[in-house]
């Protein structure tokens, strides 16, 4: 596609009625390749495989993948579907453990199922109509993020950030790489070091390339040189996004984001969490709940299948960690921006 | 080589009389090849490819190529040498610019050459003797480095360990990794989380290979994961290199020491610095004074020819940081074990 820019414009998932339709992020940004999923297994294989990946968006295509399920089951009648539901839920839900998105996103869904089944109603177009629903307000609350975000980005600003978690990671504009687009947009001149983000190179292989092409001056750096940064050159902030928020403000996020907090807090540079309220967790008093994916070896040990260094090397590879809350200076949420976040739990969204 | 317990053996580098063969660290661990060097222009070249690495092997190195241009300016004669001499020696110098190793070891040739033309003698010999001196002497500070280093790790002791300094930085045993190992030969149970060291994979290429065929238990983890370990699965140290200390304790090593040193201090974990008295830069009052190699981006974007991830990126590769005296609990010398690095001026070597 060829956006009014002139540039190609790419999305990151598209329901098609009866698939879904994925930008494979694995194969970014060598390849621009898309994948139809027809089923709610494949949805699943995309996410354990991070085809798909990003907390919100892997929320939206768990959604999108119980509508796969009940096109399939559309002859089953409401009454005899609970059980089958409930595996598929299982499923998706076991797909990825860390994101609580996902389970917020599953959890409308299955409230939505059973409202269905209680009204005797077909089940495939009031779960279609939910997941469009939590697709549209991802949007917008992404929207909501990057606006409020942006407030906190001076102009002339130096900024930290780690991982994805632009238009790659959601429906549409970005958490923490929606706020810098945001002041972007605004005028601000701004500067972005983007870490690496080891073992999946993130960083370097999907937020380079976005900020590339939204033309917002980055530069890579690899995940240990934060320090280097604050120290030799000076940072204004650091921004980045989160898998899940325990209700006092622990968060899990991507493995190396710990660092950098601890980074950030040694020089004092504000350290921001954009964090749309989907991603907290109310069950959870702290982070030490927080379940941690460890993930394979090899996505350490090599690159495209090329080896980087000692094949057969032992290798403790935890896909994420968790920050205590101290040391978030806030959190950005589309309710608004708290210190503590549990001042979201009362908060309405802030009205547009 | 087989080594008499069967296993291969391998060694850094050697002089043969009228060569230095290296092994080429930009290849291992999936090959062993070693590099027959005949000229100065050949040990720059190697020197500045990395094919030749760690801050005590580029000293020696350096040493070995001035006796490669005193071999090629035989003919000279003494007299006629002097700004030939210090030309090689200024190229030779600045193949590499942070570690401060190479200009001692250059200096110590210097002071040879000098004399050997105030007495009129004939220049191969002298420098000859004196840099296999330098390599001889640097075994007997490693393994000096590495008892005393070794009792500071207990038994039972998890250890973090960023880069590699191990045989294949130095002329033999290593200074960090050289603790490490004399810890582990007294029979002590240990387990050690190697830093992979991006962008250059030290970490995962040279130290998981060493460790590995020294018996020693490691995991190899993303540089970003040193706070997920102390915080989840706690560690009792940090040990790590250096390439150039300031009077005041200040020092610079690979890029990522200094993040690492700031999450030791934020748990409470000792953070250790084994230190050559040769990597002491007496002339500079502090880690400010020390120049920051800025290497190419493609050791960031490409690991054996292969894109990491989006190829035009934009790059910052600074190759060291600096960290604060502050955040060294002490450093390991030869001379001893110094919690301020200037205590180690007066003192002298440590009878062996």
């Amino acid at each position: 596609m060829i956006d009014c820019t002139g540039r190609k414009s790419f999305f990151s998932l598209r329901w098609q009625g009866d698939s879904l339709v994925v930008l494979d992020q694995t194969r970014l940004p060598s390849e621009e390749v898309y994948q139809k999923l027809s089923t709610e297994e494949e949805v699943i294989s995309a996410i354990g495989s991070m085809v798909i990946r990003g907390a919100p968006l892997i929320g939206i295509a768990g959604a999108f993948a119980l509508c796969l399920w009940a096109k399939r089951h559309r002859g089953l009648g409401a009454g005899g579907s609970a059980a089958e539901f409930q595996l598929a839920y299982s499923k998706i839900l076991h797909s990825r453990p860390t994101a609580v998105n996902l389970r917020w996103a599953l959890d409308r869904m299955k409230l939505c199922f059973e409202s269905a089944v209680m009204q005797g109603e077909e089940l495939f177009y009031p779960l279609e109509q939910e997941a469009l629903s939590i697709f549209q307000e991802d949007i917008e609350v992404n929207r909501k993020i990057s606006e409020l975000g942006a407030t906190l980005i001076p102009d002339g600003a130096t900024i930290l950030h780690h991982c994805n978690t632009g238009s790659l990671a959601t429906a549409d504009y970005g958490t923490a790489l929606g706020a810098i687009r945001w002041a972007h947009e605004s005028g601000k001149k701004i500067l972005v070091y983007l870490d690496e983000t080891r073992p999946r190179f993130q960083g370097l292989a999907l937020s380079a390339w976005e900020l590339d092409r939204l033309g917002i001056p980055y530069k890579v750096i690899v995940d240990g040189a934060s320090g280097f940064v604050m120290k030799q050159l000076g940072a204004d902030l650091a921004i980045v996004g989160c898998d899940r928020v325990a209700r006092n403000g622990d968060f899990a996020n991507k493995i190396g984001t710990y660092n950098l907090s601890l980074v950030c807090r040694a020089h004092s540079v504000p350290f921001y969490v954009a964090c749309p309220t989907s991603s907290i967790d109310w069950s959870l008093q702290c982070g030490s709940g927080i379940e941690i994916e460890e993930r394979g070896a090899e996505e350490v040990l090599q690159s495209s299948g090329v080896s980087l260094g000692f094949k057969d090397a032992a290798v403790l590879n935890p896909a994420f960690d968790i920050t205590p809350a101290e040391l978030v200076t806030s959190f950005v949420t589309e309710r608004g921006i708290f210190q503590d976040i549990s001042d979201a739990e009362g908060s309405r969204a802030i009205p547009h």
